[in-house]
């Protein structure tokens, strides 16, 4: 449960004040702000502010077609297109804030993407919380035979009641000894920024995250990816939610271009001409490596290729 | 007189649909939204959206202060601490989108800010409108003798009338031309992008800019100062305005430390400690150059120093 | 001609003068560097500095390939995989300067490119040259009928001559009147940063630019695609074959999976699918709507679609 | 020791090989090349390459010189001329790379730095090495009465040897648990991904780092100030000294403006004014807080202020 009392009644309160205002309000948003959408066993992710609308995008898109120019399609053609034409400006006048609790190893793979605001709760001022990410046992996933970066079998039984036991036992001991070095009886403890050095990256940390739209999609495209780690990914699939109830239209582009969509090179675009034409082309006669036909063949018959 | 009737209504149609947000809201921009500040002859500044305000930001400083810390001052404390000491990510939480109305050659120099979300009127797209910016008679500055970047004082008489003269003359059959090529009886007329070639820099365009709060302060540090250029400075000083009713400490605070604040080398520190001890320091004796004592004398004495 | 004899002295001069050094070096960049290639009438690109091959890309993606990890295939191999999962950090490990000359109007649309560095040369400290764009007759194009942002046939005899005419008096006569501001008989002149408003956009104007190289292709591939305008096509072509002697296995992966490559949605990839097993679709049965069906079938039939 | 014996073989292999060019070298940069300076007790930092030098600086803002401007000083008047009016961009024509060995919590505080290129070992893929950061006695600092994010006296004695043994056995522990996770008789471990959670933030992990002087001097600035924790700022310290070497003209300004420069608030000025002009100025007349009185005192008298 990641909401102390407090927090909930904060924002029970945050929700209880309406004003009036003269901007653009999405109400799938309005229902989403300031609540926490639990992530892993103690993580969340809040909307705290947003900025735009699916009527953002076209308008920022339609300042372009002035006096001369002929009627632009609807607001879902428009989307579309500038989704389809990587025309990425109009999609960067929408802006969501987040409050977000996740693991620190979660963290130091999400802080890769520079093109947001950030701040985050700081260790050289405050001391951590006891809390620590341990996997559910559907989560445990043992090393992938045949990809470095991949996970393969769940663990079971015995095995997992190892790991988990691991995890837990050193999580503990890692906080009470932190705490033994922060204080101290008669001494003032070990400065707060090094006594944390001693805690491990399954700790929960948080911060508040602020990007815009388009960002936000290139975010989501790397992490909402099946190939991207499950501790990671459970965020982005919320986030996803968010996102389709705040920009529908916007989404639903993202959705079908870029989530969903696929890049093919231009020998992938011969070879499929030619499959097209009625020839049988193998990875022989491809011009492909083994490993860029075997992702190929994943998505002409739509499995998910082993990357 | 910057807004056409259809422009008018639009503003007003805007202004009139209240809605309910539990955003954070500000008054002081709510009075501000859609509405258009006339700058220099054609130009407009109109706030479209905003995000966040005072609180936003000393809530994003203070999610470092958990257990373990005192009590932060007040937020008008706090805000000054962060904006002494360069704090800059707490700033980048509030968000700001304007419409703008400007010359070309103003935004030339306005684009070199990169940290900003620009859409841009197109001319490949759509055909320019005929309005220029003619300089009004207190705006028609010779060049300055000492200063290759500065100004010197106001054209008068006939002078003053051969400028205008030219400017006007030169813009309308600029634009006279550049309709001509567009269109042409019994045949498509030259190319929007290439016949928009034959137009000087003093014609307006116009774009949505979206900036984040420390972005902006920085914007406004350059091109709110006293050695910038005239014609960008007057749209920075209307965002002065903009932003002093948008966040009140946060714009006090940046006044008072950056507008206001003056940066002192090692050197002109060394001499300041002398001076404070009674002794007499002279550019001789500063280890300073003609240049750099220049500008110390008038940041000591509070006269505006000559760049 | 682009360069005076003075800047060809200063060339000869800066390739007469060879160092030693330990940095890696590329003999393709060393025969470019401070060359000018022409571009359009007045425009030039040079090389200035460089940083960084192909096995700096591949050095950088293998520091993640330490202890445990199989054998990472051959450069080649990565670079691909690199360039086929968008993982964009190890492309950013080179570097590369250029010194451009370019029209305004190409300038205008070029430093919409954020990611890189620029120093611009100064209309406001500096006078500009009296060189301006005057299109070749085969790039003086009509107006397309059925795309506000395209071109279609070249203008020829009369109107091409009625057009070129245009361009070139009026380009002389901005430029004379603006020496007449600047300067005159017993008074100071208009001050520069003011009488720069009257030159129109196809003056040339040039500035040094400096990006890494992910973000260099970013540019390549929308400024040297197809339905880029022609006249900053030309600089991208250009920059293409400096890339690829820089570069050479980065450039050919870029080649095959960007500017060859395709984007395909999920409803594109359905098609396609379908198409494979042997059915016929539609417009009418793809679910697609017209623009996109028009764009798909160029796609697969490799017919350059309109966009 | 920071290097293995196969390490230190491959940087001698790397300075044996010199290469011709053409290119801007700077020697002392050349003596820098690939060699590791130590930093703390396993880390360090080597020089991978290197673009531009003092000219480079000059050349890029002499660019904005052209005909009609007056002769521009010497080289070191140049740059100390934009070094004092914050002009950034001629500064970042510059670049830098870097391989920077350190401990994971200082990485989370670096990576702050956005404007900047980095590849990090990746332990998704790869096993981290047994490597921990353990302070030195010199090092190991209570917890600052006075200020949350300082440190105050060293610990002594029974009290050092405590928090020492507790976080070399934490250390030792948790990388023992992690191989013993990782691999297992008769099954695959649990994935890398999965076991590295259990690392503390003292483990040591390595990236390349690249990065132009302008965003270069900004981390600098924060992080080899007296504020900055010391685990960070001796990394900042050695980069200042290899900056030095690169462009001692630019590092030179940086140091006076600033390093060593100081900030001033209007208020602090308008004090300053008071009292070189014979006033006695108290921080009850002062107008200023307790908090930045102490501040301003502590420039103007020198101290080290308490930040």
């Amino acid at each position: 449960m990641p909401l102390t009392p407090e927090q909930q009644s904060k924002i029970d309160q945050a929700r209880a004040t309406k004003r009036e205002t003269l901007r653009a309000t999405v109400p799938g948003m309005e229902a989403h702000l300031y609540r926490a959408h639990p992530v892993l066993d103690h993580g969340f992710v809040r909307v705290v502010d947003y900025m735009g609308d699916d009527a953002a995008i076209t308008q920022a898109a339609r300042v372009s077609y002035g006096k001369g120019t002929k009627k632009v399609t609807n607001d879902e053609g428009l989307i579309r297109y500038l989704m389809r034409h990587w025309h990425s400006t109009p999609f960067e006048m929408c802006e969501i804030k987040l409050h977000v609790k996740l693991p620190v190893f979660v963290a130091r793979q999400w802080i890769r993407h520079r093109t947001a605001n950030v701040n985050e709760y700081s260790a050289r001022y405050s001391i951590l919380d006891r809390e620590f990410y341990i996997p559910a046992p559907d989560a445990l996933a043992a090393q992938s035979d045949v990809n470095n970066q991949g996970r393969g079998a769940v663990l079971e039984g015995a095995e997992a009641q190892r790991v988990l036991d691991i995890l837990r036992d050193d999580s503990g001991r890692a906080y009470d000894h932190y705490q033994d070095m922060l204080s101290q009886d008669g001494q003032a403890g070990l400065a707060r920024e090094l006594a944390r050095m001693n805690l491990p990256a399954n700790i929960y940390t948080q911060w508040y995250w602020k990007v815009d739209l388009h960002n936000l999609f290139h975010f989501l495209r790397l992490r909402a990816d099946a190939h991207a780690q499950y501790e990671i990914r459970v965020y982005a699939d919320i986030i996803c939610k968010i996102t389709a109830d705040w920009v529908p239209l916007a989404y639903a582009a993202f959705e079908d271009y870029r989530l969903g969509g696929v890049q093919l090179s231009s020998k992938a675009m011969e070879c499929l001409r030619r499959m097209l034409g009625g020839e049988q082309v193998t990875q022989e006669t491809s011009g492909m490596s083994a490993g860029e036909w075997r992702e190929f063949e994943a998505v002409i018959t739509n499995h998910e290729g082993s990357q």
